[in-house]
């Protein structure tokens, strides 16, 4: 027994090693481990060592390195070497690489393969990024119906090497329809001599394969599967999703779905923080940062609209930022709650009204006790040029206070219901991203602001 | 074959059906799905129907309730009935549930329980909400290492009833010490009559009770597990902590960072946003909703001490949202991605140069860009009273743009150092809230703005 290497530790050891002692730990750790060390190799020095691996072990390690890495071996690995590790990878890896490299590599590499590898590369290739077909692997272990308990054993014992899992097979028809399924835990407590199709379940849970990966993911989530299967439009079984991708992909929406939320524009790809580039970077921020600098030209013309108010009364100026900030607060905490209750099911667009219901009563005690804050603060320290105006500090107070409050039941309902709007529009609610709410309610607060103000001061 | 019921599909159903349809409902469909009908439902209704299900589907249907009902439906069950629903349910549900029941049910319950059942839930129970330990479940199975491959399938198939999972088995010495694992699959293709001691891979990754959750459940889903062994100080193995379990605690961990980053008080509980009260909801958000409307006092004062330069220049308020805002979204943008990529590992508080380089080098075109579109908005549009003060409009559009360029640089390295500093400290890097910071960077930038206009205007 041993822990797990942790990151900090992997760099020493890397910096630390010699190339023959990397390439002894790499046979003798985990291939996740192996994979680790390598990742943080140049392309060159990782084919160094991947290169006295057998086929079968670099095939597994090759699969656990990063994108960008696995793109760059497979130039400079050579026809041969490269055909041998994507005929040993199992399906689902070896169709996301081959989708990944450039037309001529996968053009170059396709004849080296043998015939049945070939059509599953391109079978499975085809599925668009993001479906359940695109995620599903065709290592999947299937019987038929007449076979007996003990036959069918015996037959996943031949098949296990080439399966990515033997615990849940799958049952087809002559038209490879899916008719139902059965755990090996079955098949084990199952007298021998039992027909499959008595002792199988034939409630089946399965994804299509047009269907969101993210769906098919949950379903693994929600009913404990070790593996789902996909079919076709015809009901004939694809593929299947196992337990660990769907941990993956559930963790890649993860990481989506917040940076959607945070507006950063996002991509089915998922390529650590360090491994990508600053052009990336700045591809990935610039445009909703920009799009948003623009959109603040509107607030920026209603204060201008406002403007001989705030010549008259400079001190209303510092009370914008709380106002601003606190919309902007309750707005995004009310969206991040819906935005994430959407995405685990556990609300609908038609529970608005249940919603904005809520929303209102969480707000009303929110209001009032900011409203006292404000009214303090505006009445210890805001004073200003107010006086010579003959406004008193207590009228001002009382007007900044009514207007946070405002300000706050508003945006509250704001950040509730538009992710609500977008997901009854089938858009994905993290659209409603927390800055561009933040800029929404910014406008909506200094309009509340300057007209609550100019209303109770009665300017 | 047959889809899941979606959420709405379920809500109608419940509302057209009778209670008889209902009862046929859940003993024919999945107890995932009874169990989403009947949590819809009051307690009381609820247990109508579940008093006429068999004590084992009344188990399996009462674990995927959610908490409020399962406590509801333990206070109106009866000590008898209810004493056998725990006995039913999984060792880990059974105590993760006999932890949320009041004290004086917990006392009530025990002695209708059967002693091996009885010490089994104090084992469990003990250990701090979070950890592994907490997490785990004890119904594993373990093979003595003389046993042969034959006679462990055997055993396997004996206990499979009562274990969570068959398909990993673990191997211990006399002392319960964890020594290897062997799955399923190793046992189907080894030789009948040979050992567990030479075919069992005795490298097992494992966690430690006290390890926290999230760290355990990654490494499941690091190396492609089912499950994950959990031991004590003395490596005796206590409990298993399965896949499925893994990825629920990886989602529930994702909303907590999410809720965290948003400034909402998280807790260990998942209850979903429906079945939180309004109070609750205002407990999770008022505490950081009025610190930071307190700490909106610093901005107050900051505009507040250039009041002189707005009297003059009332024009300036109206760029404070802009700035404000640009700064605000693009240190949340870098805080995300560091926040995010330090959950997932991919980077350490040790990266700190690396990261602020590459921040650096994707904020100096952002500022650039933002810049030109400052200058733009302010050599258009921001005209005001300032022509009478012979200040040229070109003059103010390059005071404004200098100032966003810098604000956006700041925000954007702050974003990305506190999260690492956060995570230096030891601390959970998402204390660093996106609202916090929009609050920090608005202090900065108003500072950067006034500032700037002072010295480039010359006033």
């Amino acid at each position: 027994m041993k822990p797990a290497l942790n990151a900090s530790q992997l760099l020493d050891f890397i910096e630390t090693k010699s190339k023959a002692e990397i390439l002894d730990f790499c046979t003798t750790t985990h291939p996740v481990e192996a994979a680790e060390i390598i990742s943080a190799l140049p392309a060159e020095e990782a084919w160094e060592i991947l290169k006295h691996l057998s086929p079968s072990l670099q095939a597994e390690i090759f699969s656990h390195l990063w994108d960008g890495l696995q793109i760059a071996l497979a130039s400079i690995m050579g026809k041969g070497d490269f055909a041998r590790v994507l005929s040993e990878m199992s399906s689902d890896d070896r169709a996301t690489l081959y989708k990944k490299i450039p037309p001529e590599q996968q053009e170059g590499v396709l004849p080296a393969l043998a015939q049945a590898e070939r059509e599953d590369i391109r079978r499975l290739s085809k599925h668009e990024e993001g479906t359940a077909g695109a995620a599903m692997t065709s290592d999947y272990a299937a019987l038929a119906p007449e076979l007996t308990a003990a036959q069918s054993i015996e037959r996943l014992r031949m098949v296990a090497p080439d399966k990515e899992t033997i615990y849940y097979a799958y049952v087809v028809d002559e038209q490879r329809k899916l008719i139902g399924f059965v755990s090996l835990k079955d098949l084990i407590l199952a007298r021998r001599e039992a027909r499959i199709s008595d002792i199988m379940h034939s409630d089946v849970i399965y994804a299509r394969v047009d269907e969101d990966q993210e769906e098919a993911a949950r379903k693994i989530q929600k009913y404990d599967l070790i593996a789902l299967p996909v079919i076709n439009g015809n009901d004939a079984l694809m593929g299947i999703i196992t337990h660990d991708d769907a941990m993956d992909i559930i963790t890649q929406e993860h990481t989506e779905d917040m940076e959607k939320f945070m507006a950063i524009a996002g991509s089915h790809e998922s390529i650590s923080y360090l491994h990508t580039s600053a052009i990336d970077h700045f591809k990935k921020r610039a445009v909703w940062i920009i799009a948003l600098a623009a959109l603040g030209l509107v607030s920026g013309y209603v204060v201008q609209s406002f403007e001989n108010l705030l010549v008259q009364f400079a001190i209303l100026a510092s009370f914008m930022p709380m106002l601003a900030d606190t919309g902007g607060n309750t707005g995004s905490q009310s969206a991040t709650l819906v935005v994430r209750a959407l995405a685990l099911g556990e609300i609908r667009a038609r529970d608005t009204l249940k919603i904005v219901a809520k929303e209102f009563a969480v707000a009303m005690p929110l209001a009032l006790l900011l409203g006292v804050v404000a009214f303090g603060r505006v009445f210890l320290f805001g004073t200003g040029n107010l006086l010579a105006n003959n406004i008193s500090p207590f009228m001002l107070a009382t007007a900044v206070a009514i207007a946070l409050g405002l300000q706050v039941v508003t945006a509250t309902i704001i950040g509730a219901v538009l992710p609500l709007m977008a997901s009854g529009l089938k858009l994905d609610p993290a659209v409603v991203a927390s800055p561009a709410l933040t800029t929404v309610v910014d406008v909506t607060g200094l309009l509340i602001y300057f007209s609550t103000v100019k209303f109770l001061l009665g300017i």
